[in-house]
């Protein structure tokens, strides 16, 4: 990707390859990339740990003073922008910046600020601070538009305070009642940490929005995956949110001593726990596809150097866009698990643990992103998002897009997670020009 | 096995195999199989679960009040058999029965009564129990041996009790030193534990025997495995304790998102875990022999249904009566780990937890034992152990040999540890003619 690229936003033109752009650079919106890297390198500060640098990552749990500190230096960035900030009773923080036909629906875009323990200084950070570069650059260019833009900070999209992921977005989209306030987690009830972030938990209800409350949703994130970097692709364009299916399966064999029985008499729980380990990832990799399979979790029983296990739990998490697939690859280990378990001389009962429907993007908002790409000269790709997202939720209320950026080695959730600063500004820039599209529509 | 081949207890004759031996069976002395099932079922009552049967196993971990009850009706039994028990030192129950010729060396044999936590009620019982009715028989018969004969209650078999195997046999073989006493163990200094069952801990030294302290050492117990029972042999002639190798496999990958790390991407630690535990299993196998490995032991980080593992360690356990078997597995799972890594792109380490040599049994005694089974018509084969045992230890001080039962279904350490009568008396009587046997040498 090329500086000059970088710098070419126009709004949603059709360039030639080669021609010289720097008659248009004055003209066109940008957002600022020296701002949007201080803004994330100040961000960093809540929730750094002592003595750390910005290498050390954050510790920003939602709800945490850490969390609250970092959204009260938002509110700061948006007042600057020149919007008003209001927090909704879920503890959401939205700024609306009014458009030039107020019939119209606002067009939404944003993201989160509340991190994993230990996790990095993009993972949410960077959508909302280029969100609010998007504001700016506007404002500095004069740039109207006819709808209305509304940037937001979703509350605790992480999941994890509380155990239930019910984070601002969920609420929003309608996932909410009452009794939900009274749930504890480390001491604190719900209803009390929504308070302190601003949010009303008697009124809690009144945070739901209306499907078609948006003209339109987008959020630029990381993609903490290693697809992009890999393909040197600068942008992503996110078809969806894949849907995750969870099987438990639960293997008993006979535990006995591991120095009495002969290795034919066996029925080891664990010697079939490790075929069926492979046989999740062979079945998942047959056919091409970017579906994923992973056995993250095993529970061995007894676990004792000297006792063949009796029994043992593995947990199956399959993921892709299409429920189709997931289907087919849960039928291939389901047939693969019979075979084992006559093999081993054990029984392994797989039982669905859990099932998250996929979350499609906006095929129009995926145009839209790709040719704001283009128009960047920015190379492209479209892809499905492997991880949750508040974008998932607002799909249920407005036709959502999600752009992503390069993710060094792929990591996320972990200090380590980095995108370059170049990288940053081409997605905050994406962003910018996908609204000034979407404006049009 | 027919009824009449176990009342033929004919001491260390050489019988033609059709002859009529009614003429014999009121002069030959043997174990009454009545006596030692009642008093197995008496045992099973020290430690049994509230409202339990015998089917119900028992929990007689060493120095509980169990223990102490049990060991109390030991000494019983020991007196009802014309012999002065004592306590050593380090808890074990001795019982000497003069010979004709004070100047021989005892003959020692016995066992041990503790358990495991929800054990069964023959591991060690039996041994205990049939050797107080070998004294028995030779009383009823006026049966006297040249050597005195010494029956022995080991104390602490199991290893449950403080975290070091120190059991009764081991102090006696040597393995000592005073501050061992000053260990604790559920609130519990291991002084007061043997203080409790009658020992003494302040001359724990004392309990040391030197090696050629007895004539031979001899051990019935119940096999734990199914090889007898599954080849229809009544005795099995050990030929010694395997050895135990245990290695730790430490699996280094790297832990990332289960939704967007794609497959080929991964440095997943527990897929090279599952590869490592086939290995395993197929290098132990690969050639035939007794031998047995077993991973029954793994630990994953950060073991969570969304993260792929980013380290595994696994224990590896081989056992043989063979070091040089064991060393050529090692190695060749050593080998298989090198190229999982390098597959899998995770890094292996597989580094010595822990070594136990092998103890063999003595070749002449094992002659008697099998000679002993022969005489009385019953199927003997030779096989290793694959338990520890308290043989193991006294084959430093004695040359020792140990004759194994079958367990039905080989199930042990467990409630369902299972032995048939028949079989038991079978056993008590090849120890009876064994003892006889080592007397004439």
């Amino acid at each position: 990707m090329s500086r000059r690229g970088f710098l070419a936003g126009v709004a949603g033109g059709a360039l030639a390859g080669g021609r010289t752009l720097f008659a248009l650079q004055s003209a066109a919106p940008a957002v600022d990339a020296t701002d949007l890297r201080a803004r994330i390198e100040a961000l960093s500060l809540f929730g750094r740990p002592p003595a750390g640098t910005f290498a050390s990552g954050v510790t920003r749990v939602a709800y945490s003073d850490a969390d609250l500190a970092g959204r009260s230096y938002v509110l700061e960035l948006m007042r600057a922008a020149g919007v008003t900030p209001r927090i909704d009773p879920a503890g959401n923080i939205f700024a609306k910046r009014p458009g030039t036909d107020a019939s119209l629906r606002p067009i939404l875009f944003g993201s989160h600020i509340d991190s994993v323990p230990a996790g990095g200084n993009f993972d949410g950070d960077l959508g909302v601070l280029a969100s609010i570069g998007v504001l700016d650059a506007f404002e500095r260019r004069g740039v109207r538009t006819r709808h209305p833009l509304e940037v937001v900070l979703w509350a605790a999209e992480e999941g994890v305070a509380f155990n239930r992921g019910l984070s601002g977005s969920r609420i929003v989209a309608g996932d909410i009642a009452p009794d939900h306030m009274e749930q504890m987690w480390n001491g604190m009830r719900r209803a009390d940490a929504i308070r302190k972030i601003g949010g009303d938990p008697d009124r809690i209800m009144d945070a739901r929005r209306d499907k078609g409350a948006w003209h339109a949703y987008l959020e630029l994130h990381i993609e903490q995956g290693g697809t992009l970097e890999r393909s040197n692709t600068a942008v992503g364009v996110v078809q969806g949110i894949v849907a995750i299916a969870r099987y438990e399966a639960k293997i008993i064999g006979f535990a006995n001593h591991s120095g009495t029985t002969p290795m034919a008499d066996r029925q080891d729980a664990m010697i079939a726990a490790a075929h069926l380990t492979l046989a999740v990832r062979e079945a998942v990799t047959r056919k091409p596809g970017r579906q994923v399979g992973t056995v993250g979790k095993i529970e061995v029983s007894p676990n004792a150097a000297n006792v063949v296990p009796g029994a043992a739990t593995l947990i199956i998490e399959l993921r892709d866009l299409s429920t189709a697939t997931l289907d087919s690859i849960a039928e291939e280990i389901r047939g693969r698990a019979a075979v084992i378990a006559a093999e081993t001389r054990t029984t392994i009962q797989m039982t669905p643990a859990s099932a998250n429907p996929p979350a499609f993007a906006d095929t129009a908002v995926q145009d839209v992103v790709e040719r704001a790409a283009q128009s960047l000269n920015l190379a492209a790709a479209r892809m499905p998002s492997g991880a949750g997202h508040d974008a998932q939720m607002m799909a249920r209320l407005a036709p959502m897009g999600m752009i992503f950026v390069p993710s060094i080695g792929g990591i996320s959730h972990s200090p380590k997670e980095l995108t370059r600063w170049e990288d940053c500004a081409h997605g905050a820039n994406v962003l910018l020009q996908s609204v000034l599209a979407l404006d049009r529509t």
